[in-house]
């Protein structure tokens, strides 16, 4: 059974990282089994060498760390499977929406969320994360985080290309969920386990978007795995 | 052969619709010869009934409207030509990328030239242009379009997830240029086409793939038909 190592809060069943979450959602569409262990950010010596972030997976003696590197290689070593990417077009493709939710969504979320990262991460992670963030973000998590009812606009108003799309197909890949859905999903996903500040507004067809592939057998195996 | 509704400047040489790009391009890479005949603004009643926009092609009988329709429509019948999506996956993911242009990018690129627009338009187009669009950007078009050199680098910015896609691939189709590639490519044309103002930093990735592609044979034959 692949191993996963899963970004973890203080409480061991909160998941919460938006990588590892595209990974668990690619593992669930190959109907792959997988077994995801609990790790907090300062546990590097946990990790494979040579790798410092997660997600990292164990494929028997295959260790592939980084979200779009594993769904490569979840592609490329399960083809008789249900294709992530339908062709190699799609999946030059999925590498734009992968970079889109990198750098508008993530970007876009993270001032939105951070110190309710902070509440709820293990205790030996808080300073590290407190330190890191707070240089990169450029100012304590609570300040960063503060005003975010009226900054939320903005962050809804990028999302503009996906709800475009969303009005003439069911899914981003088209009339059923691929990578391109699970990059988006799995980010979403990252505010949503952390935070119950509502991201996206319910009427948003984003939001409508969003609860059709969570009540898809796929988020469920993704969400439990064994 | 195929007949194009191709917008033009008062030059009839002038081709500056970054949706009649896209369609030129589509038609060039898959190797169907095709005649864009000029059409202004005002020239509603020489577009074919139900149609008030370009590009519309004629192919025999078939009149089909709008360059995403149209990329579709000739996937549809001229399969056994080279592929625009690669599948179908890689056309829902391409929809992704034509949706971020068209709320991105020209939404970005129209501030910094709709001036320049009017000044190498028809004169019959002028009194419509200028009505329609400084009715939906707010202001006079020589006032929208001032301090675009300090504008233009939150344009630049926006480009984040092209410039990061092509970090890691030739194209945005992978290998080898997709109708995602031309997308991108026509709507930057437009801007070229237009006005002299440097919408990309010659050190930027996006400038050295612009001019890769813009080497290649498919941008010869969609910029010349006979």
């Amino acid at each position: 059974m692949i191993r996963l190592h899963d970004l973890a809060g203080a409480d061991p069943a909160l998941r919460f990282s938006p990588y590892c979450w595209r990974t668990k959602l690619a593992l669930a569409h190959k109907g792959l089994d997988f077994e995801a262990l609990p790790w907090r950010f300062t546990e590097r010596d946990r990790l494979p060498e040579g790798h410092r972030t997660v997600p990292v997976i164990h494929d028997a003696d295959r260790i592939v760390g980084d979200s779009w590197a594993i769904a490569c290689y979840l592609e490329e070593s399960y083809p008789e499977r249900p294709s992530l990417f339908g062709c190699e077009t799609g999946r030059a493709h999925a590498a734009f929406v992968n970079a889109w939710a990198d750098r508008v969504m993530v970007a876009g979320i993270a001032p939105l969320v951070v110190a309710d990262i902070w509440g709820v991460i293990h205790d030996k992670d808080r300073a590290y994360f407190r330190e890191s963030r707070e240089k990169r973000m450029g100012g304590l998590l609570e300040d960063v985080q503060a005003d975010r009812d009226s900054r939320v606009e903005s962050f809804r108003a990028s999302l503009a290309p996906l709800r475009h799309v969303l009005k003439t197909q069911d899914f981003v890949g088209g009339e059923a969920p691929s990578y391109a859905d699970y990059i988006v999903f799995g980010t979403l996903e990252w505010g949503r386990r952390v935070s119950e500040f509502p991201l996206l507004a319910a009427e948003d067809a984003v939001f409508a978007w969003r609860e059709r592939l969570a009540a898809m057998p796929v988020v469920a195996a993704a969400s439990a795995p064994r």
